[in-house]
């Protein structure tokens, strides 16, 4: 077991290692540890070695200025100037909120950037200021569109933050496909299998193996076949691709930049590195802040009075159980998988940090 | 088989025979012609019985004043005046655009509305302004949220238009439950059953009856089961119902007063009618118009050369099923299943207007 201090202080020293400011240093740090507190270890530090290998292989840039380049009283492209994801995403989001706060909305889609971990801590960023928070991205190209075997997207989250009065905040945060990939990374570090309904060979066979994408195999999108609707999945997929790619000018679908050493990185360019999404919408631009969420409480409270199938599985709240995890493993600790404390020793070697 | 103009022209007479204007009538038969040509009969024809009872049971108001009750730079709140769907939908979705023309983007929530047809007719509105448009709204309570027996949520669909340059534009228009209930309706009206992943009965067990929504069954939301991300598909229309009916002060949840006449109307209303929500982007907040659209095109080729697992079943791009549709039906005619010709004789026969 880690304490969150720990882990935050190795984080954030392994990025200055890289050269990374101590501003954008602490940033990148928070956000991994959101994710390691949430129980969304597929986004926390099982993650570092990525970046790691990123920057060894000069693909990342350590001293990034992320620069608005176009904009509207509502809108902004932002350039991430391959900024370490976090950085630029923050910065983007700030910038949202800034218009919202003058237009009403305000959205920003940023390119040259890489991955930025957990959507969800951007979304939560609109929170404190009354506002709703929506962030999407693109990610490594794993996942096939319905009827086909080809890898055109990524697991394309969505993230949608909304206020409530004296419960806590409604927090969406999903990939567009039934699993996270980097589940299937804790899956294949535990050498476990995963059910049927996430993956499909390189020829279209369903399989079970976490390991199969890097055999040609790709994830299948949410709904799993076109019968139960994988079609809607790929359709979530794609428009949040087209928002974080086409938008800001970003590589869209197959052309993303890899995060992974098993995908290859394209000669071919149609834009400038990962692309990101960012909305904040004031409340008041709709209703007094306070009536829509004193109608959020009620929301809550309608669908926590929802009957259960099974009474031991009580019906949640999206947001409920990270929150729960959030506590606990503050209290109780981060627990690491040996493969991933392996990971880390071994950077913490190269790098000259400390890491038991 | 029926010629567009015989259905339009008949649709828009009942219409009037209720007592809608003549501008309001074309707008609703043009709806709900859209969707029969679509091949989203489950919106078109089918549902004209829905508005006849409504209208009988004095529900919907034909002479509506559809107004903006609320407004910043980039939003607004309508409210619909107790319309039929079509007459408040239309006319928010001219607000958003015009929203959009002077701050970038123009988001609109509706309230106090009622069943509006196909979401993708309001998003599509967007193209021929080079703006990104988006539909949501809210609906029939028959979902349950993962774990859930509670019929909690309507299939609260999601569409998004975006335009290309030489290609069609890009048209997602999809529930968020693996099936859309109108779907399950013409199945029902043809006597069959429909797989398993849809539905459960109102224990909670597995169902492929299409007529259980009429004894306390629901429909599951897309991904079908929590191992394959139904929680996901819960949270899509938790946000489609929280953007549709917090945001307009509508009625959320289990509260959206039933156009299906096995759901009761219930005596608790926590605000005005069915809630939609509406978005227009102007590409060029982001993107000058015609590089964005090149991109566009660039990136349905790309999809386009997907490999697909069967040599039979191409990859499609969104959008392209229903265009293949709108031609077929406009050239050979539109088929309405015998139990759906029925019904309109029936009404015809009531209203005192030609039908056959």
């Amino acid at each position: 077991m880690y304490t969150y201090d720990y882990l935050f202080d190795f984080t954030k020293n392994v990025f200055i290692k890289m050269g990374c400011s101590e501003h954008d240093s602490d940033i990148i740090a928070e956000v991994f540890l959101a994710a390691e507190l949430r129980d969304q270890a597929s986004h926390g530090m099982i993650r570092i070695k990525e970046y790691y290998e990123l920057w060894k292989a000069g693909r990342i840039n350590v001293n990034p200025k992320v620069r608005i380049v176009h904009e509207t009283p509502s809108t902004a492209v932002v350039d991430g100037d391959n900024a370490i994801g976090m950085v630029t995403a923050k910065r983007s989001m700030e910038i949202a909120i800034e218009k919202a706060n003058n237009a009403g909305t305000g959205w920003v889609a940023a390119r040259n950037s890489n991955h930025f971990g957990i959507a969800g801590f951007y979304a939560m960023m609109a929170l404190k200021h009354d506002m709703i928070g929506i962030c999407l991205t693109n990610a490594n190209p794993l996942v096939a569109p319905t009827f086909s075997i080809s890898r055109m997207m990524g697991t394309n989250p969505i993230a949608v933050a909304i206020p409530a009065m004296n419960h806590p905040p409604f927090v969406a945060d999903f990939a567009t496909t039934p699993i996270a990939r980097g589940k299937l990374a804790i899956a294949e570090k535990k050498g476990e299998k995963v059910p049927f309904g996430f993956l499909q060979d390189k020829t279209g066979k369903p399989s079970d193996d976490p390991t199969i994408l890097k055999s040609g195999g790709s994830m299948l999108t949410l709904g799993g076949d076109r019968i139960h609707g994988s079609h809607k999945g790929y359709c979530l997929s794609a428009i949040v691709d087209i928002f974080s790619a086409v938008f800001s000018g970003a590589n869209f679908g197959p052309f993303v930049p890899p995060s992974v050493a098993y995908l290859p990185v394209l000669d071919k360019k149609v834009g400038e590195g990962t692309g990101h999404f960012f909305g904040a919408m004031r409340i008041d631009a709709f209703q007094p802040a306070k009536e829509f969420k004193a109608k959020m409480d009620e929301w809550i409270e309608t669908f926590m009075s929802a009957k259960p199938a099974d009474d031991e599985k009580k019906v949640l709240i999206p947001g409920d159980p990270e929150r729960e995890a959030e506590k606990r493993n503050m209290k109780d600790g981060i627990r690491l998988v040996p493969a991933i404390k392996e990971d880390l020793i071994l950077i913490s070697g190269e790098l000259g940090i400390e890491f038991s």
